[in-house]
């Protein structure tokens, strides 16, 4: 198995970046080419001792910044290394490729360089998300800002596929994310993509996903359309961040409070793997003819490993041949 | 002032209900209207040994169910507490109404029959949230599925008005709730909506919430369509009740985390009290002629009390008058 990286996406490229790929290499028994500036992947690994075992370098002299325009990705031009590494995706050199650079820039670069499943609509982010009881995907979670009820039952037999080819889960429930339980609840968009998954036999519909329940696991795959993903995603990272903290604060506040910590320690230390979203890796491009994880922005080695093995799951279990063949008769007229 | 109180709405009706009028006469020194079947009051007040002083009962045989339909309320032959407490409120026979019962119900009711102000678009539902520094208005959080950007202006003008009132938030912050800080996210009712709040010269626009941002107060009023504000505002309670579920099972596990429970005992009573949403009442229905309140439907007598206390400060605070002031002369042409 053979993992692209792009080594100089996210908010601690590129020491952190090749820090997780060498970890991957030693843990996963994975081969790494990393893409970036030559030099820079070279000086990186001697000053900080990472072990080079396993790690090839693909140079490209740019990187693809967080004010750039997405689109430029696309430009033939564009010497980035996230648009070298989707290149060298596209053209075999590897399995999977990651990244922790700007997801609008990697949802269209994977779109016209990696290029879509034929008959699959639109390029969704499905992010694996830590549940109360379990984890689940949250699907699309910000690629598309505007959607038809089509696509969201594409995104529905997507996540399906994912979840139970990846993470083992069978039949894995569908949830269509909303503001109540009923059939008749939500926009025009969601009463029609109700109609829709009620009516997709492949799927396990389960109904309506009311956004109080999604933190509880109501479904193994939460569809809806990127905006009202999007805010799930983030009204939930901010809660739970605001809470943590709170928490945190409240333990640290004085002796007292920093000896009852011991007595909790474990608990806590528990919990807080649960409801790391790091432990899952990132985000699945879903669509796409290969495989591509978004990598959280903020990775740090440990994180960016775990996206690694991500993408070699990605690749291994055969998720894009489960999708060709479920999607690639699809028509592609109401776009 | 003279609160009139659905005793029969929300689930622990009437007796909870009952004891919070109770508890608001003592504390708050206003007086209330019981709506409901009289004798059934009779009888909770008796056997709950209730304090009836500042009580006085107006009958209503009938119960608005939840699973009635809300369009119901405004028949006229419609008795249900509810429908019978809004006319009292619409002929004048006290300042405030507040309900635990259907929200739905709440909203078409106060619409047709106590009216909204001239020039005022929609109702719509402005929640008071508990955040990381300090409460914050989320609305619409719920009424209105379908909304233009001009309506979202009005949220934000009628939430201005009622924090700097009722809150005492000089020159509230007003964000948009979004998918991220910069001006042209969203769909396009999001970016219309941008350009309008940016030319309302009358509230503080600081540009886009991010919905990751919003429970750290990242503004004083947060303005959404009523799908969006919903699913911000059940994700929200969904995560923190998911978190401290977590947080209290830890502390129960066993003898030690039980003695650790001690030594942070006030630090996690003064957070729960920060992030119990039953002590900001409920949320403010806005827009209407008359001050409406939607409890919380789980309310206690506690909660029920602070609800009622939101509906004398609502009523005390002329927010009514603010908002008639502001927004009375806008044309209705783009309803």
């Amino acid at each position: 198995m053979k993992i692209i990286i792009d080594a100089f996406g996210g908010d601690n490229a590129p020491v952190e970046i090749l820090k997780g790929a060498a970890l991957a290499v030693k843990e996963l028994g994975v081969n790494i080419i990393a893409v970036g500036d030559e030099n820079e992947i070279k000086k990186a690994i001697t000053s900080n001792s990472i072990e080079e075992n396993g790690i090839s370098i693909a140079h490209a002299a740019d990187i693809f910044k967080m004010e750039d325009n997405p689109v430029s990705i696309r430009h033939k031009g564009n010497e980035t290394s996230m648009a070298v590494g989707l290149r060298l995706l596209r053209d075999g050199e590897g399995d999977a490729f990651v990244s922790a650079g700007s997801t609008g820039a990697l949802v269209v670069g994977g779109t016209f360089i990696v290029k879509r499943i034929k008959g699959i609509k639109k390029t969704a982010i499905g992010s694996v998300m830590p549940g109360d009881n379990g984890p689940f995907m949250l699907m699309d979670s910000g690629a598309n800002i505007d959607c038809t009820a089509k696509a969201i039952r594409q995104f529905a037999v997507m996540g399906s596929i994912y979840m139970k080819n990846v993470l083992g889960i069978e039949n894995p429930r569908v949830g269509l994310a909303n503001i109540g339980k009923e059939e008749n609840k939500g926009s025009q968009l969601y009463i029609d993509a109700y109609e829709m998954l009620k009516n997709t036999p492949e799927i396990n519909f389960i109904g309506n996903a009311e956004a109080r329940d999604i933190p509880f696991t109501a479904a193994d795959v939460v569809v809806a359309d990127g905006f009202t993903g999007n805010i799930i995603l983030k009204t939930y990272e901010g809660t739970a961040l605001a809470l943590l903290g709170n928490i945190k604060k409240i333990f640290t506040a004085g002796t007292l409070s920093k000896l009852s910590y011991l007595g909790v320690r474990k608990g806590l230390g528990d919990f807080k793997k649960k409801m790391d979203y790091k432990e899952y890796g990132g985000a699945a491009l879903m669509g796409l003819t290969k495989p591509v994880i978004k990598a959280h922005g903020s990775s740090d080695a440990k994180a960016f490993k775990n996206a690694i093995r991500q993408a070699a799951q990605y690749s291994e279990k055969r998720v894009i041949d489960g999708l060709s063949e479920h999607l690639s008769k699809e028509s592609g007229d109401d776009d």
